[in-house]
């Protein structure tokens, strides 16, 4: 990955350039969750708070905030969306978290491991509901068309992924299809209504949307690789979830893959386990390293993340434009 | 209950006379329901179907069409509206099943038993979101509206329910605003959408959602109170679930506000078990038959039975009226 890193734009540290681009919108977005939050059961904006708060990038609303910037919007309606977005990545993180049996959480205790099970689902539940609730009343058909949409693509995604669970016959074009649904929806129907808000023509909101999917597709694919490949220490990040959940993501499939056929059956052999051991997890970066599997991986994101960026051409340069395109960059070759 | 069951009116199973005479807006409902889980995961098609067609009484959908033909709803949006309510009740229920580790629905195999929870959490957002996406193809911001409000008071009716597993604290208003937002609501919204399609006047609409709120609370009265007095041989429905886990249902409300010092300590001690045995189930229902239990939870549904059925006085009398009246009736008495 250095050697890639070296065609890096040199930039210092874009995804806090970033954020302090959007600051004062960041602050309005949190508090416009705050207010959404009021009024309900303690339970829920205590477990709402934990999850919300516990220090995610908040990718997905920033980029409904930079693409309405992009477009030249001059509101306030782009806060309250982006709230709605967050409500929804955050319910799914919920019931994902339920559904993997995850005990961490960006580095914290996940809410069913502080609270439960039950908690996460019932909140979860209340927050997509909410979501729409506070859509109907901002009144736009189109931006609840983008976002119903979303939410039914994102839930089959999930149950895509769920079949696929510890089925080695999972090819890429798969693997793709379920991040395409389960992740780059959101992040496509972000952008779509950072474009949708700002009334432009039919022709930049397709490109809005594309922009969206393709670096959704990109940001999957290096945080699926980061699950093997990343440093606990320095990016508070722990590894190996997807190997012990039977989890079909892209470097699994490329390594087996290109596994021997007695290699194969020590994956099979692994993969097929009740539990995996820190024994298998190194085995099989053993031979994901022996097979280019990380390289590979942010070569692939890398195609992604190259037509995100080319989805931008219908916009003039602007800083703007420059500030998404880094952020793509940043996020492609992120490390945590 | 044989002395009250003598004040009921004299009708021959006014379900299934009321299933009769809405049977061929069944076939359509159950048309809809198909229709719209074509193209998903066969996990998502075969989990709903599982419990969709697991033989529940279809009582909410019903309501929609029943109460648009009550307001002379001559068209068809009543048919998917009311796959909508169904869409949402049953994502509510798989959720629910997993919530209360129920193992059994309908006197069936619970679809977390036969699947797993995994799949149950990620269906029930499916449909959820589903039914959202139908209401926006729909294109009713009426009924939008009425369903959001719905789906978000569902869900803070959940954790409310959830926050007060095991506290005996709980009184008897606390529980009626749990069942308001649980139960009741989605009653109301299944009456309300079929007044909206069928453009009533707004006095008339409100009384719509009257009537459902007071079915809803004598529907879950009941329900409550079969948790602790249903024959399974007979109703198919197992009894003492609630008690084990610990839900604060109002037989229990009731029970526990008239014991006597001693035997408050002995629903203490068995609510505050791990696991409640068949021997604590009955030591229980021998203190609520001491204390006139049964008897008086009826007479709380016949309270809010009442109220429904006074709701309907707005309508001119029909025959539609009637079967509501009789549906109504019927409910508050039932067995099962």
């Amino acid at each position: 990955m250095n050697i890639i890193n070296l065609n890096r734009k040199n930039q210092n540290n874009p995804l806090e350039i970033f954020m302090k681009w959007l600051g004062s919108d960041i602050v309005k977005i949190n508090q416009s969750i705050l207010k959404n939050l009021l009024g309900s059961e303690p339970l829920i904006s205590d477990l709402s708070n934990h999850i919300i708060g516990s220090g995610g990038k908040r990718i997905r609303p920033l980029l409904t905030i930079a693409c309405s910037k992009l477009c030249n919007y001059i509101g306030t309606r782009h806060i309250e969306l982006a709230s709605v977005i967050e409500f929804i990545h955050t319910a799914t993180l919920l019931h994902d978290d339920v559904v993997d049996d995850s005990k961490k959480r960006r580095g914290k205790s996940s809410a069913n491991f502080i609270w439960d099970n039950k908690s996460s689902i019932l909140v979860g539940d209340y927050l997509l509901s909410k979501a729409f609730r506070i859509l109907i009343n901002e009144g736009s058909i189109a931006c609840l068309d983008i976002i119903s949409k979303a939410s039914v693509k994102i839930s089959n995604g999930e149950v895509k992924q769920l079949v696929s669970i510890k089925n080695l016959h999972t090819n890429e074009s798969e693997y793709l299809d379920i991040i395409n649904h389960k992740t780059a929806e959101l992040f496509s129907a972000a952008c779509q209504i950072g474009g949708e808000v700002s009334e432009i023509n039919s022709e930049k909101k397709k490109c809005l949307a594309e922009f969206g999917t393709f670096l959704g597709m990109a940001y999957q694919i290096i945080d699926d690789s980061l699950d093997y490949f990343s440093d606990f220490k320095t990016s508070g990040k722990s590894s190996g979830n997807d190997l012990k959940e039977g989890k079909m993501s892209l470097p699994l499939i490329l390594c087996y893959k290109r596994c021997n056929k007695s290699e194969k059956k020590i994956i099979e052999f692994i993969i097929t386990k009740n539990k995996t051991n820190n024994s298998d997890f190194v085995k099989v970066i053993e031979l994901m390293t022996k097979y280019d599997v990380k390289q590979d991986c942010v070569k692939k994101a890398k195609h992604f993340s190259t037509m995100a960026v080319d989805s931008l051409g219908i916009f003039p340069d602007s800083t703007e434009k420059e500030k998404l395109v880094n952020l793509v960059d940043y996020l492609t070759y992120r490390t945590k």
